[in-house]
Parts: C-alpha cells; sequence; structure tokens
C-alpha cells in the first residue's frame, strides 16, 4: 500500500510531509530510495523521469501533482494503469484570470498606453473597441476552456471554442473537429490556446492556424494567447508570423522549452508578453488532499474521478 | 425648441451632423452663434463655459454628453432646469472592463513580470495569491459600481461596495456613510473609486482613505485605482502615500488637471499605472440617438429618465 512519489524539478520534501499528514497510516517513499517495487500501489508524480513507474507490478494508480500530463503522456514505458488528473477549482479559476486578464489587455491596448506613459503622451484619440466588438477563440474546451469562456462572456467578448468533439457551454458557440477548425478560426480575433499535449496537438498551432484567424476585428491584427502547452505550438512560425505581420502580437505562458533560454528572441521581442508557465499554479495542500481522498475512497470501493483517456491524451 | 450644442474640448461638427441626422425638423446651434435667446429649449453640453446656460428663458433640459457632469455641478450659473445624465449600456460595460482589467493587473503582478521579462529573468517561485484570496472594494456603487462588483465577483474577487446610502448587489458586501468608512476601507486590499465628484467628494480620497486601508493583504500592501473623478483624489496625498509605503501601487485613469502636465511626476513613478482617462468612452453615436429620443418622449409627455439630483450631485 506504499505510495510512491516519482517527482523532478520541485521540492520533494513538502510533498512527504504532506502525504505523511493526510495518509499516517501509509509508507512513503521516493525515487531512488531503499523499496521492494512490489510494494508499490500508487504513484504520486510530477516530471518523473521516463521508465521510472516501469516494473512496479502492483502499481494500481498514477496520480499526477501538476495540472498537465505531459509527462506521463510522454513516458514511452508507463504502465497501464488508472491514470488521475487535476481537477481543482482554484487551479481553473486561476486559469481564468489569467485568460481574461490577457484577453482584456490587449483589448485595452495595454502596451500601447505603457508606451505612452514612458514617453508622457497623453493620448485620448485612439479607437477603442469594446469587448462586444471582440471575437475571442479558445482552442480546447475542457473544464478550463469552459470556465474561461464564461467568463469572457460575461465580461461582454464574442466567445467561440474549438475542440475534437463538440462541447456544450451555454452561450458560446461551439465548433469542433478539422472540418469546422477554419470557419472558427476566421471568426477569431483573439486566439486563446488551452490544448492539452497529445501527440495530434504537437507543434499543431503554427502558421497554418495563424494564417487562418481574422483579419477584418477591430484590434489591430489577430493576436495568440497560450496558456495550454509549449509544445504545442511551432515556435518558429509564431516567431516569422509575429514578424510578417501574420500575427499582430503574442502572450505566452508555455514553451517548447522551459525554463526559455536566455537567448531566447522572444523576451525582448516588442510585440510579446511572456510569463514563467504560472497562469495557473495548483494550492499544493489542495492537490495532496484530493489525491489522499481518492487513495481512500479507491480503497472503499467508489470509482476514481476524473480518469485520463490515454488513448485521446486527456 | 432648438438644439444648443454647448461643447468645449470636442470637436463640434461630428454632433451637429448626429443631432442634424436624428432631429432634422430642429434648428441646431452652437455657442457663439447667431441665435435669439428665448428660442433655445434644450442644451446638449460638454464643459461648456460656467455662465453660458444662464439667460436661456425658455431653456428645459440640460444633457451631458459624456459619461460626468462635473462640468454642470461646477457652474455657478447653471439654471435650475431639469439635468439629464448618460446611463448607457455600452459605457457601463466599458468601466467594468477597465476596473477588473487593472484589479487583475494588480493581482497576477503585471509589472513585476514585465521587469522579468526586460531582464530576461523567469521567476516561477513568486507567491501567486488566487483573486479569492483577494478583497476589493469599490467607493461609489451606482450603475457603474453595481456592474463592476458583480463582474470582479465572478472573476473570485471578495468584494465589497461603499457609498453614501446603502446599495443592494447580491453577493456583494455593502458598507454605506462616513460611519461604515473605517471597517471598509479596513477589509480592502484593492480600492476602486468610481465616486462622482460632488462639493463633498472634492479631495476625499487622500492621506485619511490611504492609511484606512488592509495592510495584511496577499498582494504586497494597498493598491488604489482611480477610475472617477480626478478631483476627488489629493495628489499631494496621493505621491506622500506612493513614496512612504502606505500605498503600494495606484493605477490612475483622473487627474486634477488634465491633460496631465508634462512634468508630473506620476508619469515616471515606478509604481503608477496611468491612462489618459479613457477608461469609459461613450459612443457618441448611442448617446446622440439617447438624447434625440428623450427630446421627443419628453414632447410627447413621457418623463425624463436618468434625472440627475442636482442637490446631491449625481
Amino acid at each position: 500500500m506504499t505510495l510512491l512519489l516519482a517527482v523532478k524539478g520541485w521540492a520533494i520534501a513538502p510533498w512527504f510531509d504532506r502525504f505523511s499528514r493526510l495518509l499516517p497510516d501509509r509508507r512513503i517513499v521516493g525515487l531512488g530510495e531503499d523499496y521492494d517495487p512490489a510494494e508499490i500501489r500508487y504513484a504520486a508524480t510530477w516530471k518523473q523521469p521516463p521508465g521510472s513507474l516501469a516494473n512496479l507490478p502492483n502499481l494500481q494508480v498514477i496520480f499526477s501533482l501538476g495540472a498537465g500530463i505531459d509527462h506521463l503522456v510522454r513516458d514511452p514505458h508507463l504502465p497501464d494503469v488508472s491514470v488521475v488528473r487535476i481537477v481543482d477549482a482554484d487551479l481553473t479559476a486561476r486559469m481564468s484570470e489569467y485568460v481574461v486578464l490577457h484577453c482584456l489587455a490587449h483589448l485595452r491596448g495595454w502596451r500601447y498606453y505603457a508606451e505612452k506613459q514612458r514617453t508622457h503622451v497623453w493620448d485620448d484619440d485612439r479607437d477603442e473597441p469594446a469587448a462586444s466588438d471582440v471575437r475571442v477563440g479558445i482552442m480546447g474546451m475542457g473544464v478550463l476552456g469552459g470556465d474561461a469562456a464564461r467568463k469572457l462572456a460575461v465580461m461582454g467578448f464574442q466567445v467561440a471554442g474549438w475542440s475534437r468533439t463538440p462541447k456544450a457551454v451555454d452561450g458560446i458557440q461551439s465548433f469542433a473537429g478539422e472540418a469546422e477548425l477554419d470557419a472558427f478560426l476566421a471568426r477569431t480575433d483573439i486566439l486563446v490556446s488551452l490544448l492539452p499535449f497529445t501527440p495530434q496537438t504537437q507543434g499543431f498551432i503554427g502558421r497554418r492556424i495563424f494564417a487562418g484567424l481574422a483579419r477584418d476585428g477591430r484590434i489591430g491584427g489577430p493576436v495568440f494567447i497560450n496558456a495550454g502547452r509549449g509544445a504545442t505550438q511551432n515556435e518558429a512560425d509564431l516567431l516569422a508570423c509575429l514578424d510578417d505581420g501574420t500575427l499582430a502580437a503574442a502572450t505566452l505562458d508555455v514553451f517548447e522549452t522551459e525554463p526559455l533560454s536566455d537567448t531566447s528572441p522572444f523576451w525582448d521581442h516588442p510585440r510579446v508578453t511572456l510569463t514563467p508557465h504560472n497562469a495557473a499554479t495548483s494550492d499544493p495542500d489542495a492537490v495532496a488532499a484530493s489525491v489522499a481522498g481518492q487513495i481512500r475512497g479507491f480503497e472503499a470501493g467508489e470509482p476514481l474521478r476524473n480518469l485520463v483517456d490515454m488513448r485521446a491524451g486527456y
């Protein structure tokens, strides 16, 4: 009944403390510690080295401790057991904060006015579209996309969503699949990606996507906001499209390689706003409590919640 | 039945065009034109020179063409006739865009991360409170304040309102009058002013207000956002409070004197974000249509809507 903490890139001690408190009757071990592979029943993971969950004959459930499951999708040696992801109301709310903030910042010309402030120019003549004049399109309409769409609509934006299969959200225009992608892009001024990482989405957001966005909008050209996964964007295309005017601006929270290299051209690009993959940080206490609760429920015969379909990748 | 356009600081020709189209059966004149004072029945105004509406014996209604009525409140020679202000859904929505944008920007450390981007620092270790950890307080709970409060609550903030008389908005904690001001300030991390200009609010927002704000919040010190009227803030106090740490930051759309002087210390202040009084611009076509509609209704015996109580000043 041992819980394996397969965590890399994060301090492990706070996770030991949380799970020891929440599951005082269990043994909790980290990768590289001295344990019998047969004793591991659960794994709580974040960016574990590929293969580190293989050869655990009694492993039953893998939990992700962070918002993404890229580290599981990408592990070629992942055993075929149940995978549980985080669905956390706090994380959902934070993601919507980020999406609404950055859509409003583009709408209201944040960088434009920052430059006016820097140069002491009182410019009250700029054309100011309202949110109701601007079309936001969200790619990836899961729990996060649905919440962001609803809040953007409250702010007045015209909102549509695109996903692999149709998702109904009240008041949100829904597009689905390859067949409706062009129509979705053609009505979109601000494209927000919340796509998960899957083999299908890897490098998916490139020139073909950017060139399909609306060019008749009120905010001076198409804008791209990526708060999803870095591996879904083609960064060479992104830079080329920013430089040739296919895109007017971008806000990026995620990158193909993180942390972003000091020499990346994104840092100093005049039309890029970047943040350090912090659009939605999860509250570790809430995550640990959720995992511990699921373990207890599972052992009491309850079904696991928030299971990942590993064939679809989300 | 002539309409007088008493407008200063704005181009008058577009207003002539709009009203000529909407009221083709009326004479429309500007200040300084050759007209008989007795023919003026209505005045559509913006920052008219004080006294320019006096001595119009048949004047019945004064309309404001902008969001404020400071120019009317401040005119010592204003005749005692009905005064109508703008209540425009588009303007209300734009004001809420501004308030939500700037509350989220302070919450999510916009300036902090802009500096990290400038210096190529990938900083993903900053403490990130959620909106639900942060208390916003709105002073001035009229139509604009109520809409902003509701939308801030949708984003997750803890929202309270303060006004002269109690105003009920679902889900918003309500404080009223001098007696409840200290309690309102003590629970507020981000203070948003949407107060109108009145003799009572002139210079009202100064050290006494800033020193009363919460100092135990999650965003590193009290923040002040003024999207209301410049004359309500004491700018000497504001600068002193920013410099001695009583305030952590401010976002200012309005100033005692506009346009802001090129030598104002606000431009280069490291903790001030400023915008050129554009939090909520009104759509001139919508405003003109509303005024023309009210004139026709008034002449058909309908009551005027959105009348100002000139004794209260709003």
